[in-house]
C-alpha cells in the first residue's frame, strides 16, 4: 500500500483537480486556435478592472493586449484558452495553479512584476463591480481546532527538513521575519538580530523560565537558553520539526535546559516568567484568540511578560485562496485590531507593538535567492509543479510585504498587575543586536 | 446680569446638586446620631464588595468598620448618615462629590490610599452582584459632536491660564502625559523630553509641513518649528488657549512658522507630510474616530507620517461617573482595540505603539505637589469645594495610572503606500531626550 508521505500529498495538492464551469465554451473551440474577438474584448476588461497593471497580456501567442497608455516592462503569458477561462472565473485560486501548472507564465523579474501588479488591483478594487467581487472574493479559512491544526501543520511544516534547509538560514532555521537592523547583512545575520531583540523585548535574566507556543525547529529556545540563561518549555504539533529541534539541543548540551514538547498551545501546562510566540498566530484563526489569550494569562507570572510575533493586515482581508489551499491550510493574518484584541482579552497591558513589514521583504528575497540556487535538487524531491508554486509562493509573499498588502507585528503584553516595566526601550537599542558574520 | 464664566459654572459644578432616593429614611433619623446596627451591617457589606481595601471605615465618629483580617493603613471617616447612603447608592459618583463637599475624608497619603482602593475594587468586580454592577454603572459619555465638543472643551480648558499655570510646566506649558526618560528629572526637562520623543518619532525634517489636532496652549508646535523648522497649522476649539499660544508665537518669533487655527479637528484643510495629535483623542468619542481617521488619511501626503497620544485602557470601560460629570464632560479613555482602530480606519499601517503608562503617574504626582504648594491661590480664585474637588481628580488619577486602569498610548502611523519608513527605532534613542535643566 501507498504511504501516504506529507511529500507525496504536497505534489499531488499542485495538480489540477479543478472544475471549469466553462469547460463547454472550451471544447466548442479549438484550444489553441487564434483569440477571438470577443476573447480579445474580455481580456482587455479584465486587465482594466485589474486597474490595467504595467503587463502586456500575451494570449496563447495569437494576440497581444497591452492597456492603453501603459508601456509595460513585463508579460503575462497565457498558454492556452481554457487558462484564459480559469483566470477570468475565478483569479485568486487560478493565477496561483496555472502558474504552478505553467500555463501561465511571468517576463520579468517576479517580485517586481507581482508587487506592481498587487498595486494596482489594490488601487482597482475599490471601482470592482460588486458581481465580480462577490465572484472573486476568497474563502474563509478553514478550521484551527485541535484536530484540524495537526492537518493545517503537517500540511506545510512537515514536508521534510532537508528541503527547508536548502533555502533558510544555516544559522537557526528560521522560517519567520528576519531582523535587517542593518542593509546587507545576511540572513544568518538578520535572524539571528531577529532572536536577540525578541530576548531583549522580553528582558530575560538568567533562571527565569519561558514557555514558547509553536517553537518551529527550535531555534528560538536554544537561543534564549544558550545566551541567556533561561529555561524554556517549547510547544510545537510539527513532529519533524519537534524531532529535529531536540537532536540539536541535544549536540549543543542544552537538553537540561529546553525541553521540546510535540502538542498544542492549548494544551500547554505550569506557570512562567515569560511566554514567547514566533509565527504561530497566523495558523490559530480568530475564533481561537481569546483561547490563546487564556492561555497566556493562566500561565504567566504576575511580574510576566509576553511577546507574540505575527504576519498582520491593515485591515481584515481573508487569505488568498490559493495561498489557503495550496500553501498554508487555515493560515489568516490578523488585522492590528485583531492583533490587539489577544492584549484586550487577556487582559493584558499592551507595552510595545512595533511594525517590521519590510524586514520580511528582505528575508523572503534571501529566501528565494536560495530556494532558486537550489532548484535542482528541490525539482528532484517534488517535480516541477512543485518548484514552481513555492517559488510564486515566495515572490508573490514578497510583493505581498513591499506593497502593503501584509504587515508584520511585534507585541510585548505585560502582566497586568505587572509595574516592573521597563521606563522606556532604550534597552533594546544600547548595542547592535547584529553578530559577527563568522560567530554562528 | 451675571455673566457665565467658566470659572463660574466649574465652581457651581461641584455644588450639590443630587437627589437621594434615601431622604426618607435619612429624615427619620438624626443625622448624626450613632451608627445603628444595620447601618453597620451595611457599611460591612460595602467593604466587603468592595473587596476589603485596607482601610479602616470611619462612620461620623461614632463607630468604626476594619475589614475582617486587615491591618489598615488608612481611614476613610464619612461625616455624616445621609453620606454613607448616598456612597452605597452611588459610589462612583458620590464619592467624588462628598470629598468635594467635605463630607468624606482620607487619612494618609491619598494617591496610595486610592491605588490600594482601586486595586481592591478591580479585583472585587468579577465576584459584584449583578444588581449593583447595574446600580452602580457608569453612564456612557455624552456627545462629542462638533457642537457638544466645544461644551465639553471649554467646560475644562478654559477655567482661566492663570490657574494651570500654577501647576503644569512652565517650560511649555503641557497638560499631557510627560516621557520620564530617567527618573529623579523635572516636570520641564520631562515635558520636554516628551516633545523631543514625539518629534523623533515623526521624523521631521526642516521645511516640511505639520498640522496638529488639539493643540493645548501650543507647546509642540512651537517646539516642532523652532527645533526642527517645520511649518505648523495647529487646531484648537478652546479661546483661551489659542490667544495664548498665539502670543507665545509672537514672542518667541515664530509667527510665520506657526499659525494657530481656533477650530475643529474635523475643519481640517490642507495636505500635510506629518499630522500629531497630542491629548485630544480621550475628547473625541469612539463614534468620531472613523472621522478623525479620515481627516488624517485625507490631509496625508502619501511619504506621510501621523502620531496620536493618548490615555487608553486595556479593554473597554465607561469613564467614573463622577469624572465624566464634573471634571471631563464627554471624556472617554479608548482600549487597545479601539485606539488602533484608527489605524485600521484610515487605512494606514500601524508601525509603532509605545505605553507609557507609569510616566503618566510621575507627571501627576508633579503636578499634584505644585497644586498643593499653590493651593491657597486657588482656594481664593475657585473655593474650598473645587480645591478638593481637583486633588482628588490629580490624586485619582495618579491611582487609575499605578493600578493599570489607565494606559498611555502613542501610535506612530503611515501611509499604506509609504515604503519610506524607518528600519528601526533606533533613532529614537541615539542621545538623550533630556535637555539640562537650565535650558529652558
Amino acid at each position: 500500500m501507498e504511504q501516504k508521505t506529507p511529500q507525496r500529498e504536497t505534489a499531488r495538492s499542485f495538480r489540477s483537480d479543478r472544475f471549469s464551469p466553462l469547460g463547454l465554451t472550451q471544447s466548442l473551440i479549438e484550444p489553441n486556435s487564434t483569440a477571438t474577438g470577443a476573447e480579445r474584448w474580455m481580456a482587455e476588461k479584465f486587465l482594466s478592472v485589474a486597474g490595467n497593471p504595467p503587463l502586456t497580456l500575451d494570449l496563447w501567442g495569437t494576440q497581444e493586449i497591452t492597456p492603453s497608455g501603459q508601456s509595460p516592462c513585463y508579460r503575462l503569458r497565457v498558454a492556452d484558452r481554457s487558462a484564459l477561462y480559469e483566470l477570468m472565473t475565478n483569479p485568486n485560486l487560478a493565477f496561483g495553479d496555472l502558474y504552478s501548472e505553467g500555463r501561465l507564465e511571468m517576463d520579468g523579474h517576479m517580485p517586481d512584476l507581482l508587487t506592481d501588479l498587487y498595486r494596482s488591483l489594490d488601487q482597482a478594487y475599490e471601482k470592482l463591480p460588486l458581481f465580480l467581487r462577490m465572484l472573486w472574493r476568497d474563502q474563509a479559512p478553514r478550521s484551527t481546532s485541535l484536530k484540524a491544526a495537526r492537518d493545517n501543520i503537517h500540511h506545510h511544516y512537515d514536508m521534510g527538513n532537508d528541503f527547508y534547509q536548502l533555502w533558510l538560514d544555516r544559522a537557526q532555521m528560521q522560517y519567520t521575519c528576519a531582523y535587517y537592523e542593518e542593509p546587507d547583512i545576511t540572513l544568518e545575520q538578520a535572524q539571528l538580530a531577529k532572536l536577540e531583540l525578541v530576548c531583549r523585548k522580553l528582558q530575560l535574566k538568567p533562571g527565569e523560565t519561558v514557555v514558547e507556543a509553536g517553537c518551529g525547529w527550535g531555534g528560538l529556545a536554544r537561543y534564549m537558553a544558550k545566551h541567556y540563561g533561561v529555561k524554556v518549555r517549547a510547544f510545537n504539533i510539527s513532529e519533524e520539526q519537534v524531532t529535529f529541534a531536540r537532536e540539536k539541543a541535544k549536540e549543543e548540551g542544552l537538553e537540561n535546559q529546553v525541553e521540546y514538547v510535540l502538542d498544542d498551545y492549548r494544551n500547554i501546562s505550569g506557570l512562567y516568567d515569560r511566554f514567547v510566540s514566533v509565527g504561530m498566530l497566523e495558523h490559530v484563526g480568530t475564533d481561537y484568540y481569546p483561547d490563546l489569550a487564556a492561555v497566556i494569562r493562566r500561565h504567566m507570572k504576575t511580574e510576566g511578560l509576553a511577546l507574540v510575533h505575527s504576519i498582520g493586515r491593515n485591515y481584515p482581508m481573508r487569505t488568498n485562496a490559493w495561498i489557503e489551499k495550496r500553501i498554508f491550510p487555515g493560515a489568516y493574518p490578523p488585522s492590528i485590531t485583531e492583533f490587539t484584541s489577544i492584549g484586550e482579552a487577556g487582559p493584558f497591558s499592551v507595552l510595545d507593538v512595533e511594525n517590521l513589514r519590510l524586514h520580511y521583504a528582505e528575508t523572503l528575497e534571501d529566501w528565494l535567492a536560495r530556494f532558486e540556487a537550489n532548484i535542482d535538487t528541490v525539482r528532484e524531491m517534488y517535480g516541477e509543479n512543485f518548484v514552481r508554486a513555492w517559488r510564486l509562493y515566495l515572490a508573490g509573499s514578497i510583493a505581498s510585504f513591499r506593497a502593503n498588502a501584509l504587515q508584520l507585528f511585534q507585541m510585548v503584553l505585560a502582566h497586568p498587575e505587572n509595574n516592573n516595566v521597563p521606563r522606556n526601550r532604550k534597552h533594546l537599542y544600547t548595542s547592535s543586536n547584529v553578530p559577527p558574520e563568522d560567530s554562528y
